[in-house]
């Protein structure tokens, strides 16, 4: 298959050093041919407020909902914060979701994650799995990317040194482009 | 018993006409006398970034820390959105948790919400109720706040018009006060 | 389209005058012709037991997974139980997941329910939808079927008397068949 | 401090070798002397049925509502299946929760698990926490115990050889009985 498909990345968190930033550009190295990226960019979304937007969306935020228009799926590595989805990343969600458009509606989603502790953001990311179904995303059911202790697998420059992960990622971009490639065809 | 408890009430939505602002208001005048109430301010929160933390953290994150600090429980008011936590709510949650301090630690956590549908918040309270696991925020079982249909429940004022939920909230309110003093006795 | 597709329908509560037996007979009575209906049967079943599989299944058990084995999708119509999944119907679902041939993989699922109070199997239904990413079962996002205050909406004949949920789910079963249509083609 | 607390503890799952029996036993063998220990049995519960119980409760269902009810705590050791409660379990809990009595209002609840898997039962407890809001069980927020990789964990004769969890657990257990006291003094 010759189609090409645009996925539009999105890490959850803010800072320079950060794993899951890290974690995304591996994800994006490792990707099949037939998947080309876009990165969302949302650090500077105030918190949602019905009103500032009827006054009119930030421009920022008008950006992230055309990137999304335009892709054919979406890749979130999301940390978790607190058992739960990272506040920023959420707000970032719920500014792009509001109708009219609802830009999310029938795309596909991939969801990985990268914690310094042992849940390796499991439980943030069945809570997103749970907003998915609201904004009738669909997401990838296996394999699933929990990356644990990520204070060990990625060296300070970022890189993704943990070869098991490597791997597991590896396949995890394989099988998201061959599942975007059977609903798109 | 004559003791008095301080309760930090925070409305989980910015807009002004905000059911959820407009719950909180009312059930700070349903209370026992036996609860003070203080409101929290989190409409400047940037999205939590631990570099923009590292340079200080944001004065109102600082004041909104210390009111968690000073406080013997919390009283969230959560809308739902996209089947969860709201994310700039979630957010003010995020930059309050952070350690050293970890202001919630062993505070107690009274949960209710209003929503335009029919699930009343449902799903946004049990992710609250998880993320309250980690920050060890007791949370009161019951009885559970659910307003559905949020926009025939209140006047034009934000006056909570219906008198079965009024009478649902006033128990609530009580069962909170009893709950606390018994934790505080 | 002239495919018929196989829908097995598993209701979650065992009584006779159940109404999730009630709503899972009146949703393949609204179903469009495309869909063929055949019905689970667990009322036998012991507590999964590891050691007792070993010995061999019981034969209802061999007979629920065949059934599962030969459908294009599965329609469950689920209690909620203590705010969550029925543990009856959660025991038929381990029992028919075990290796090796876990018969639910790849399999769609639609999921509906009912319950006398107000959240209408919210709390199971997302439940439900965790348990379907381990079993690699596909769930239909929208539209959702949530019956509330179940009492008021059949007769004591088990009829769906409720005009609003009738059409809803008209609408639900409409949208199911065409989704397991564009699988399937 | 004097007093003991009856606690009655839950495996969650049948097979002789089972990881959870043996995670239940050792929590016993390392909890402080206040803590006394009753097991229960729920290996012959039929799946709940409204009609069955109409006629009158099974025997052993009656029995484990009576330890409940005899109970100042309950601690249940869950395995996980298919990413949520296993269903057996699920089942027996269904059985003893249903009205007039309730036996588990108001008491006091600690998890745990062990899994073979990566998760450690995470999934699982957190739907037990669900529940145990339904049934008015206050759940401890802290420590929890994730058995991860449970058949390294274990010897043949189901003793628990890791040093690291030994200790968790012994410290788990020690802050169960603080708790308990705490809440009944």
């Amino acid at each position: 298959m010759s189609s090409t498909f645009r996925v539009l990345g999105i890490a959850g968190s803010l800072r320079k050093q950060s794993y899951n930033r890290a974690l995304l550009r591996t994800a994006t190295q490792l990707a099949p041919a037939s998947l080309t990226f876009e990165t969302a960019e949302w650090a500077d979304f105030p918190p949602y407020d019905a009103d500032v937007e009827a006054a009119g969306r930030p421009e920022s935020v008008v950006r992230f909902r055309a990137q999304i228009a335009a892709a054919d799926a979406i890749l979130i590595a999301t940390p978790e914060y607190n058992y739960s989805i990272p506040g920023g990343l959420k707000n970032a969600v719920d500014w792009a979701s509001r109708p009219p458009e609802q830009p999310f509606n029938g795309k596909l989603l991939g969801i990985i994650g990268a914690s310094g502790g042992d849940g390796g953001t499991m439980r943030s990311q069945y809570h997103w799995r749970q907003v998915a179904v609201f904004l009738n995303l669909h997401v990838m059911n296996k394999p699933e990317v929990f990356v644990r202790r990520a204070g060990d697998k990625f060296d300070a420059e970022g890189n993704l040194t943990d070869e098991a992960i490597r791997k597991t990622l590896t396949q995890y971009m394989q099988s998201f482009a061959e599942w975007i490639a059977s609903h798109k065809k």
